[in-house]
């Protein structure tokens, strides 16, 4: 009955999105306990997610402690090795020069994220990657790649800043695909379909 | 009697030795204690030793964790805050671009490195670095410069390595400025005058 499964490219895409909502909510989880900024990644491994991460800056005043970094030293743990090159990540935003380079060393060869660095430097991240980087990672045999359609618009959507609004309650915000239910001090649910 | 000092130019290369020698006494550390790969730093603020840290990669198993961003994360810990700007790192290799990059996520200004990345290469570490990187940083108003003299010459004999030769024992190794006391297990002593 091959006709009544989904095309290759729109399982892939389904992939992608289930993957990046993973992603995404882990931003918005970094903002709402105050750990850092809205950035969040995961780690998959025979498909499956290994480890789920964010930014936590702010929460343990480490610089380096972005979220990709955060969740590639997590999945090195859980592994006990430090070879990541049979796992692939999925981070909510473009990978940062420090980033990359640090994927690079694990040897994860799949990158696939959600905003484009541009979108966080709007929001007034320091996020700028110089395009002879992304080339140079590439030519080092990493497939970076950004997601498309509602995945992207969800990640994108990070960067509205309502929680940047000190005191401001933030209830239910609406966001692609379904409702974000938000509450400063309160784990956050995502209720993406 | 200003004729009595050391010219500035001395005294600089002094200062330079002096914070090399920190940094290269970690590099050994990292490996007798086997803790990681032969690499170290040092973090300076008000002209005094904040950090001195070594590589941490194999000891927690985090393929993050070079002597540069251990040493700045312990800095941002010791200091409670993230923004280095205040501070100079000495490390005893050449900065690779995760630890560049990291460098200029914390603001700290000036980097003063022993060996050159090459050496490290040579010695089989994955620690090439494209000049356009280096460049870059750069131009973000970092001062990148590499020691001269003694300063280099014992940053370069990290890299001899009769450490990789199991079961072999190491007592004394004649390095420049004097000797340095090795033994497995056993905390090194620099006796470098």
């Amino acid at each position: 009955m091959a006709s009544m499964e989904a095309p290759p490219q729109a399982a892939a895409q389904d992939r992608d999105y289930k993957l990046m909502k993973e992603a995404v909510c882990e931003a918005y989880r970094a903002v709402d306990r105050g750990d850092g900024g809205p950035f969040g990644a995961v780690i998959v491994r025979d498909d499956a997610v290994l480890v789920s991460c964010h930014n936590l800056v702010r929460k343990n005043t480490d610089p380096s402690a972005h979220a990709e970094v955060t969740a590639i030293r997590q999945a090195c743990r859980r592994l006990g090795k430090v070879d990541l090159s049979d796992c692939e990540i999925f981070a909510s935003c473009e990978p940062c020069p420090m980033c990359i380079a640090l994927i690079r060393a694990s040897k994860i060869k799949k990158v696939v994220y959600g905003a484009k660095a541009e979108a966080a430097v709007a929001a007034g991240f320091d996020a700028s990657i110089p395009e002879a980087f992304v080339e140079y990672y590439r030519k080092s045999g990493i497939e970076i790649r950004q997601v498309q359609g509602e995945a992207a618009q969800i990640a994108d959507k990070v960067f509205e800043k309502p929680w940047e609004i000190p005191g401001e309650a933030m209830q239910r915000r609406r966001t692609g695909g379904g409702w974000l239910e938000k509450a400063k001090g309160m784990v956050i649910r995502c209720l993406w379909n």
